[in-house]
Protein backbone atom coordinates (compact mmCIF):
# COMPACT_ATOMS: atom_id res chain seq x y z
CA UNK A 1 0.00 0.00 0.00
CA UNK A 2 1.13 3.06 -1.03
CA UNK A 3 0.12 5.97 1.85
CA UNK A 4 0.25 6.96 5.43
CA UNK A 5 0.46 4.19 8.07
CA UNK A 6 0.09 4.92 12.21
CA UNK A 7 -0.39 2.75 14.85
CA UNK A 8 -1.61 3.51 18.01
CA UNK A 9 1.83 4.28 19.28
CA UNK A 10 2.63 7.25 16.02
CA UNK A 11 -0.73 8.24 16.69
CA UNK A 12 -0.20 9.22 20.35
CA UNK A 13 3.28 10.74 19.48
CA UNK A 14 1.37 13.58 16.88
CA UNK A 15 1.64 16.78 17.63
CA UNK A 16 -1.83 17.84 19.47
CA UNK A 17 -3.42 20.58 16.39
CA UNK A 18 -2.43 17.94 13.80
CA UNK A 19 -4.08 15.29 15.41
CA UNK A 20 -7.31 16.43 16.39
CA UNK A 21 -7.51 17.61 12.54
CA UNK A 22 -6.93 14.38 11.56
CA UNK A 23 -8.99 12.47 13.85
CA UNK A 24 -12.14 14.69 14.20
CA UNK A 25 -11.74 14.03 9.72
CA UNK A 26 -11.22 10.32 9.58
CA UNK A 27 -14.78 9.32 10.24
CA UNK A 28 -15.88 10.92 7.19
CA UNK A 29 -18.51 13.74 5.89
CA UNK A 30 -20.37 15.20 9.44
CA UNK A 31 -23.56 16.93 9.22
CA UNK A 32 -23.32 20.70 10.29
CA UNK A 33 -26.00 21.85 12.78
CA UNK A 34 -26.99 24.78 15.32
CA UNK A 35 -27.91 23.57 18.93
CA UNK A 36 -30.43 26.24 20.20
CA UNK A 37 -31.06 26.29 24.19
CA UNK A 38 -31.81 29.10 26.56
CA UNK A 39 -31.37 29.42 30.08
CA UNK A 40 -33.66 31.26 32.59
CA UNK A 41 -30.43 33.45 33.56
CA UNK A 42 -27.73 34.04 30.87
CA UNK A 43 -30.68 33.83 27.61
CA UNK A 44 -30.40 32.30 24.59
CA UNK A 45 -27.67 29.94 23.30
CA UNK A 46 -26.17 28.72 20.24
CA UNK A 47 -23.34 26.28 19.32
CA UNK A 48 -21.89 24.90 16.26
CA UNK A 49 -21.45 20.45 16.36
CA UNK A 50 -21.12 17.69 14.31
CA UNK A 51 -21.69 15.00 16.13
CA UNK A 52 -25.19 14.47 15.84
CA UNK A 53 -26.56 10.91 14.19
CA UNK A 54 -29.70 8.98 13.30
CA UNK A 55 -30.76 6.48 16.55
CA UNK A 56 -34.09 5.55 15.04
CA UNK A 57 -37.11 6.86 13.61
CA UNK A 58 -39.92 5.10 15.73
CA UNK A 59 -40.07 7.04 18.24
CA UNK A 60 -37.63 9.54 16.07
CA UNK A 61 -34.78 9.56 18.30
CA UNK A 62 -31.22 11.69 17.93
CA UNK A 63 -28.11 11.28 19.57
CA UNK A 64 -25.85 14.31 20.14
CA UNK A 65 -22.10 14.07 21.44
CA UNK A 66 -20.85 16.74 23.70
CA UNK A 67 -17.53 17.72 24.58
CA UNK A 68 -16.52 18.46 28.24
CA UNK A 69 -15.25 21.82 29.15
CA UNK A 70 -15.25 23.45 25.86
CA UNK A 71 -18.10 26.05 24.38
CA UNK A 72 -20.47 23.17 24.84
CA UNK A 73 -20.57 23.91 28.24
CA UNK A 74 -23.33 26.23 27.84
CA UNK A 75 -25.97 24.12 25.64
CA UNK A 76 -25.10 20.81 28.02
CA UNK A 77 -26.24 23.09 30.83
CA UNK A 78 -29.38 24.63 29.61
CA UNK A 79 -30.43 21.07 28.01
CA UNK A 80 -29.76 19.79 31.65
CA UNK A 81 -31.61 22.61 33.21
CA UNK A 82 -35.07 22.64 30.58
CA UNK A 83 -34.82 19.44 28.70
CA UNK A 84 -35.30 20.57 25.58
CA UNK A 85 -32.98 21.96 22.85
CA UNK A 86 -33.26 22.66 18.86
CA UNK A 87 -31.11 21.37 16.10
CA UNK A 88 -31.04 23.55 12.98
CA UNK A 89 -29.49 22.71 9.32
CA UNK A 90 -26.79 24.88 8.17
CA UNK A 91 -26.38 26.07 4.94
CA UNK A 92 -24.11 27.55 2.24
CA UNK A 93 -25.97 31.05 3.06
CA UNK A 94 -24.70 31.32 6.39
CA UNK A 95 -22.28 28.84 7.06
CA UNK A 96 -19.43 31.11 8.47
CA UNK A 97 -21.83 32.87 11.29
CA UNK A 98 -22.89 29.40 12.12
CA UNK A 99 -19.11 28.47 12.16
CA UNK A 100 -18.13 31.92 14.20
CA UNK A 101 -20.82 30.70 16.92
CA UNK A 102 -17.64 28.20 17.98
CA UNK A 103 -15.97 31.01 19.24
CA UNK A 104 -15.78 31.55 23.33
CA UNK A 105 -18.08 34.07 24.08
CA UNK A 106 -19.22 35.19 27.35
CA UNK A 107 -22.04 33.48 29.17
CA UNK A 108 -24.38 36.43 29.08
CA UNK A 109 -23.57 37.15 24.89
CA UNK A 110 -26.11 35.28 22.84
CA UNK A 111 -24.39 33.64 20.05
CA UNK A 112 -27.47 34.79 18.00
CA UNK A 113 -26.74 38.68 18.58
CA UNK A 114 -23.09 37.91 17.95
CA UNK A 115 -22.41 36.37 14.77
CA UNK A 116 -25.75 37.71 13.20
CA UNK A 117 -28.21 34.90 13.09
CA UNK A 118 -32.13 35.63 13.65
CA UNK A 119 -33.80 33.84 16.75
CA UNK A 120 -37.20 32.20 16.42
CA UNK A 121 -39.71 30.75 18.97
CA UNK A 122 -42.33 28.30 17.45
CA UNK A 123 -44.85 26.02 19.41
CA UNK A 124 -44.39 27.60 22.61
CA UNK A 125 -40.92 25.35 22.40
CA UNK A 126 -38.18 26.52 25.61
CA UNK A 127 -35.61 26.77 22.84
CA UNK A 128 -34.98 28.91 20.03
CA UNK A 129 -35.38 27.92 16.48
CA UNK A 130 -32.80 29.71 13.56
CA UNK A 131 -35.06 31.33 11.45
CA UNK A 132 -32.48 31.19 8.60
CA UNK A 133 -32.61 27.39 8.40
CA UNK A 134 -34.72 25.49 6.35
CA UNK A 135 -34.53 22.10 8.28
CA UNK A 136 -35.08 22.41 11.82
CA UNK A 137 -36.79 20.38 14.93
CA UNK A 138 -36.84 20.71 18.62
CA UNK A 139 -36.11 17.79 21.04
CA UNK A 140 -37.21 17.15 24.35
CA UNK A 141 -34.43 15.23 26.30
CA UNK A 142 -34.45 11.39 26.75
CA UNK A 143 -31.51 10.40 28.84
CA UNK A 144 -28.04 11.28 29.00
CA UNK A 145 -25.16 9.00 28.80
CA UNK A 146 -22.16 9.85 30.17
CA UNK A 147 -18.80 8.13 28.10
CA UNK A 148 -16.12 7.75 31.09
CA UNK A 149 -13.47 6.89 28.56
CA UNK A 150 -13.48 10.63 27.75
CA UNK A 151 -15.40 12.12 29.86
CA UNK A 152 -17.93 13.32 27.05
CA UNK A 153 -21.19 13.42 27.34
CA UNK A 154 -24.13 10.98 25.13
CA UNK A 155 -27.15 13.28 24.52
CA UNK A 156 -30.58 11.16 23.36
CA UNK A 157 -33.45 13.53 22.48
CA UNK A 158 -36.48 12.74 21.26
CA UNK A 159 -38.09 14.74 17.93
CA UNK A 160 -40.98 16.55 19.10
CA UNK A 161 -41.70 18.93 16.57
CA UNK A 162 -40.11 19.48 13.15
CA UNK A 163 -39.94 21.98 10.52
CA UNK A 164 -39.18 21.77 6.82
CA UNK A 165 -38.86 24.65 4.33
CA UNK A 166 -41.95 24.25 1.52
CA UNK A 167 -40.85 21.61 -1.50
CA UNK A 168 -38.01 20.15 0.01
CA UNK A 169 -39.85 16.75 0.99
CA UNK A 170 -41.28 14.48 -1.18
CA UNK A 171 -44.26 11.46 -1.68
CA UNK A 172 -42.15 9.30 -0.48
CA UNK A 173 -40.36 10.62 2.24
CA UNK A 174 -36.76 12.30 0.91
CA UNK A 175 -35.75 14.99 2.02
CA UNK A 176 -33.90 16.76 -0.19
CA UNK A 177 -30.84 18.76 1.65
CA UNK A 178 -29.16 19.69 -1.92
CA UNK A 179 -31.73 21.81 -2.79
CA UNK A 180 -31.97 23.05 0.98
CA UNK A 181 -28.30 24.61 0.43
CA UNK A 182 -27.52 22.53 2.93
CA UNK A 183 -23.94 21.96 4.10
CA UNK A 184 -21.47 19.00 4.96
CA UNK A 185 -18.50 19.29 7.39
CA UNK A 186 -15.21 17.78 7.02
CA UNK A 187 -12.89 17.81 10.31
CA UNK A 188 -13.49 21.22 12.22
CA UNK A 189 -13.47 23.66 10.03
CA UNK A 190 -13.78 22.23 6.33
CA UNK A 191 -17.64 23.39 4.35
CA UNK A 192 -18.57 21.49 1.86
CA UNK A 193 -21.88 21.73 -0.94
CA UNK A 194 -22.43 18.89 -2.26
CA UNK A 195 -24.16 16.38 -5.48
CA UNK A 196 -26.44 14.01 -5.52
CA UNK A 197 -24.71 11.24 -7.43
CA UNK A 198 -27.75 8.62 -6.93
CA UNK A 199 -30.66 7.48 -4.90
CA UNK A 200 -30.46 3.26 -5.02
CA UNK A 201 -33.51 1.15 -4.56
CA UNK A 202 -33.94 -1.03 -1.14
CA UNK A 203 -30.72 -3.65 -1.30
CA UNK A 204 -32.15 -7.22 -1.53
CA UNK A 205 -29.38 -9.99 -2.43
CA UNK A 206 -29.08 -10.56 -6.47
CA UNK B 1 -43.19 29.99 7.90
CA UNK B 2 -43.92 28.56 4.48
CA UNK B 3 -43.46 24.94 4.83
CA UNK B 4 -44.40 21.51 7.06
CA UNK B 5 -44.32 20.93 10.28
CA UNK B 6 -45.50 17.99 12.41
CA UNK B 7 -45.35 17.20 15.97
CA UNK B 8 -44.85 14.30 17.73
CA UNK B 9 -48.47 13.05 17.41
CA UNK B 10 -48.10 13.71 13.58
CA UNK B 11 -44.80 12.22 12.86
CA UNK B 12 -46.05 8.66 14.93
CA UNK B 13 -49.19 8.64 12.51
CA UNK B 14 -47.19 9.00 9.39
CA UNK B 15 -46.94 5.60 7.01
CA UNK B 16 -43.76 3.51 8.46
CA UNK B 17 -41.35 4.02 5.35
CA UNK B 18 -42.07 7.63 4.92
CA UNK B 19 -41.33 8.30 8.42
CA UNK B 20 -37.93 6.25 7.87
CA UNK B 21 -37.26 7.56 5.19
CA UNK B 22 -37.84 11.26 6.56
CA UNK B 23 -36.18 10.58 10.11
CA UNK B 24 -33.46 8.85 8.94
CA UNK B 25 -32.59 12.51 6.91
CA UNK B 26 -33.54 15.15 9.34
CA UNK B 27 -29.37 14.87 10.96
CA UNK B 28 -28.45 16.28 7.77
CA UNK B 29 -25.07 14.72 6.09
CA UNK B 30 -23.99 11.11 7.22
CA UNK B 31 -20.70 9.28 6.41
CA UNK B 32 -20.93 6.40 3.96
CA UNK B 33 -18.66 3.73 5.54
CA UNK B 34 -18.27 -0.12 5.34
CA UNK B 35 -17.70 -2.10 9.17
CA UNK B 36 -15.33 -5.36 8.37
CA UNK B 37 -15.42 -8.02 10.63
CA UNK B 38 -14.70 -11.85 11.17
CA UNK B 39 -15.61 -14.62 12.85
CA UNK B 40 -13.94 -17.84 13.08
CA UNK B 41 -16.98 -19.75 12.00
CA UNK B 42 -18.87 -18.02 9.43
CA UNK B 43 -15.82 -16.13 8.09
CA UNK B 44 -15.57 -12.44 6.79
CA UNK B 45 -18.32 -9.89 7.11
CA UNK B 46 -18.83 -6.49 5.44
CA UNK B 47 -21.93 -3.86 6.32
CA UNK B 48 -22.80 -0.10 5.52
CA UNK B 49 -23.44 2.13 8.19
CA UNK B 50 -23.85 5.42 8.17
CA UNK B 51 -23.95 6.36 12.24
CA UNK B 52 -20.03 6.29 12.73
CA UNK B 53 -19.81 9.55 15.32
CA UNK B 54 -16.23 11.06 16.64
CA UNK B 55 -16.07 10.88 20.30
CA UNK B 56 -12.53 12.69 20.69
CA UNK B 57 -9.02 12.59 19.29
CA UNK B 58 -6.50 11.63 22.58
CA UNK B 59 -7.46 8.95 22.48
CA UNK B 60 -9.04 8.56 19.21
CA UNK B 61 -11.60 7.40 19.69
CA UNK B 62 -15.05 6.49 17.34
CA UNK B 63 -18.77 5.97 18.14
CA UNK B 64 -20.46 3.38 16.33
CA UNK B 65 -24.58 2.75 16.17
CA UNK B 66 -25.68 -0.41 15.32
CA UNK B 67 -29.67 -1.15 15.36
CA UNK B 68 -30.43 -4.49 16.48
CA UNK B 69 -32.19 -7.16 14.55
CA UNK B 70 -31.19 -6.01 11.03
CA UNK B 71 -28.16 -7.38 9.10
CA UNK B 72 -25.56 -5.51 11.32
CA UNK B 73 -26.51 -8.42 13.53
CA UNK B 74 -23.54 -10.30 12.25
CA UNK B 75 -21.33 -7.17 12.29
CA UNK B 76 -22.22 -7.29 16.10
CA UNK B 77 -22.00 -10.82 17.06
CA UNK B 78 -18.73 -10.42 15.18
CA UNK B 79 -17.14 -7.46 17.24
CA UNK B 80 -18.15 -9.00 20.45
CA UNK B 81 -16.75 -12.13 19.72
CA UNK B 82 -13.27 -10.84 18.27
CA UNK B 83 -13.13 -6.94 20.14
CA UNK B 84 -12.15 -5.52 16.54
CA UNK B 85 -13.42 -4.29 13.45
CA UNK B 86 -12.26 -1.98 10.68
CA UNK B 87 -14.00 1.22 9.06
CA UNK B 88 -13.39 2.00 5.53
CA UNK B 89 -14.62 5.26 3.55
CA UNK B 90 -16.86 4.57 0.80
CA UNK B 91 -15.87 6.59 -2.91
CA UNK B 92 -17.67 7.31 -5.88
CA UNK B 93 -16.19 4.06 -7.59
CA UNK B 94 -17.84 1.87 -5.17
CA UNK B 95 -20.74 3.49 -3.99
CA UNK B 96 -23.38 1.13 -5.41
CA UNK B 97 -21.28 -2.07 -4.01
CA UNK B 98 -21.24 -0.65 -0.24
CA UNK B 99 -24.72 -0.17 -0.94
CA UNK B 100 -25.46 -3.93 -1.67
CA UNK B 101 -23.86 -4.99 1.44
CA UNK B 102 -27.26 -3.75 3.20
CA UNK B 103 -28.64 -6.73 1.68
CA UNK B 104 -30.05 -9.51 3.87
CA UNK B 105 -27.20 -12.55 2.50
CA UNK B 106 -26.86 -15.45 4.54
CA UNK B 107 -24.43 -15.87 7.39
CA UNK B 108 -21.85 -17.92 5.64
CA UNK B 109 -21.98 -15.65 2.68
CA UNK B 110 -18.69 -12.80 2.95
CA UNK B 111 -20.90 -9.68 1.44
CA UNK B 112 -17.05 -8.83 -0.22
CA UNK B 113 -17.77 -11.83 -2.67
CA UNK B 114 -21.33 -10.92 -2.83
CA UNK B 115 -21.18 -7.78 -3.87
CA UNK B 116 -17.01 -7.61 -5.73
CA UNK B 117 -14.91 -5.59 -2.89
CA UNK B 118 -11.90 -7.42 -2.33
CA UNK B 119 -10.78 -8.24 1.38
CA UNK B 120 -7.18 -7.32 2.35
CA UNK B 121 -5.68 -8.22 5.84
CA UNK B 122 -3.07 -5.35 7.24
CA UNK B 123 -0.88 -5.57 10.22
CA UNK B 124 -2.11 -8.88 11.55
CA UNK B 125 -4.77 -7.37 12.37
CA UNK B 126 -8.12 -9.67 13.41
CA UNK B 127 -10.69 -8.19 10.41
CA UNK B 128 -10.33 -7.63 7.54
CA UNK B 129 -10.27 -4.31 5.65
CA UNK B 130 -11.71 -2.94 2.38
CA UNK B 131 -8.76 -3.12 -0.36
CA UNK B 132 -10.52 -0.28 -2.89
CA UNK B 133 -10.82 2.45 0.20
CA UNK B 134 -8.30 5.06 0.36
CA UNK B 135 -9.08 5.81 4.09
CA UNK B 136 -9.44 2.80 6.60
CA UNK B 137 -9.15 2.40 10.30
CA UNK B 138 -9.02 -0.71 12.77
CA UNK B 139 -10.78 -0.34 15.61
CA UNK B 140 -10.46 -2.07 19.61
CA UNK B 141 -13.73 -2.16 21.05
CA UNK B 142 -13.86 -0.48 24.22
CA UNK B 143 -17.03 -0.16 25.36
CA UNK B 144 -20.47 -1.40 24.00
CA UNK B 145 -23.37 1.29 25.57
CA UNK B 146 -26.92 -0.58 25.60
CA UNK B 147 -29.67 2.44 24.37
CA UNK B 148 -32.45 0.70 26.32
CA UNK B 149 -34.71 3.46 24.97
CA UNK B 150 -34.65 1.70 21.51
CA UNK B 151 -33.22 -1.35 21.58
CA UNK B 152 -29.89 0.03 19.44
CA UNK B 153 -26.13 -0.47 20.64
CA UNK B 154 -23.63 2.76 21.18
CA UNK B 155 -20.36 0.76 20.37
CA UNK B 156 -17.08 3.04 20.81
CA UNK B 157 -13.80 1.70 19.84
CA UNK B 158 -10.29 3.15 19.85
CA UNK B 159 -8.29 3.62 16.45
CA UNK B 160 -5.55 1.41 16.54
CA UNK B 161 -4.24 1.20 12.99
CA UNK B 162 -4.75 4.03 10.60
CA UNK B 163 -4.47 4.07 6.74
CA UNK B 164 -4.72 6.55 4.03
CA UNK B 165 -3.30 6.98 0.39
CA UNK B 166 -1.15 9.50 -0.36
CA UNK B 167 -1.35 12.99 -0.95
CA UNK B 168 -4.32 13.00 1.12
CA UNK B 169 -3.10 14.51 4.21
CA UNK B 170 -1.48 18.05 4.78
CA UNK B 171 1.03 19.05 7.24
CA UNK B 172 -1.72 20.33 9.41
CA UNK B 173 -3.59 17.21 9.50
CA UNK B 174 -6.62 18.12 6.92
CA UNK B 175 -7.70 14.99 5.43
CA UNK B 176 -9.05 16.03 2.21
CA UNK B 177 -12.33 13.42 1.74
CA UNK B 178 -13.12 15.66 -1.85
CA UNK B 179 -9.36 14.35 -3.18
CA UNK B 180 -10.04 11.08 -2.08
CA UNK B 181 -13.33 10.84 -4.05
CA UNK B 182 -15.46 9.96 -0.48
CA UNK B 183 -18.87 10.18 -0.68
CA UNK B 184 -21.43 11.52 2.14
CA UNK B 185 -25.50 9.90 2.28
CA UNK B 186 -28.66 11.35 3.15
CA UNK B 187 -31.55 9.32 4.25
CA UNK B 188 -30.88 5.58 3.45
CA UNK B 189 -29.82 5.49 -0.25
CA UNK B 190 -29.02 8.93 -1.29
CA UNK B 191 -25.12 8.84 -2.31
CA UNK B 192 -23.49 12.39 -2.79
CA UNK B 193 -19.94 13.64 -4.00
CA UNK B 194 -18.95 16.76 -2.50
CA UNK B 195 -16.76 20.46 -3.42
CA UNK B 196 -15.11 22.66 -0.66
CA UNK B 197 -16.57 25.86 0.01
CA UNK B 198 -14.43 26.81 2.25
CA UNK B 199 -11.81 26.04 5.13
CA UNK B 200 -12.73 28.32 7.88
CA UNK B 201 -10.15 30.22 10.82
CA UNK B 202 -10.87 28.99 13.70
CA UNK B 203 -13.40 31.18 15.40
CA UNK B 204 -12.55 33.68 17.93
CA UNK B 205 -14.74 36.10 19.81
CA UNK B 206 -14.54 39.40 17.31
Amino acid sequence: MVGQWANSEAIAGWEQRYRASLINSISGYKPANLIGTSDECSGENLAIMSSVVHLGSAPPLIGLVIRPGSVDRHTLRNIRRTGCYTINHVTHDFYAAAHQTAARYPDAVSEFDAVGLKSERLADFDAPFVAESPIKFGLKLCEEIPITLNGTHFIIGEVVHLYINEGLVNAFGDLDLQAGGVVALSGLDRYYITELIEQLPYAKPK
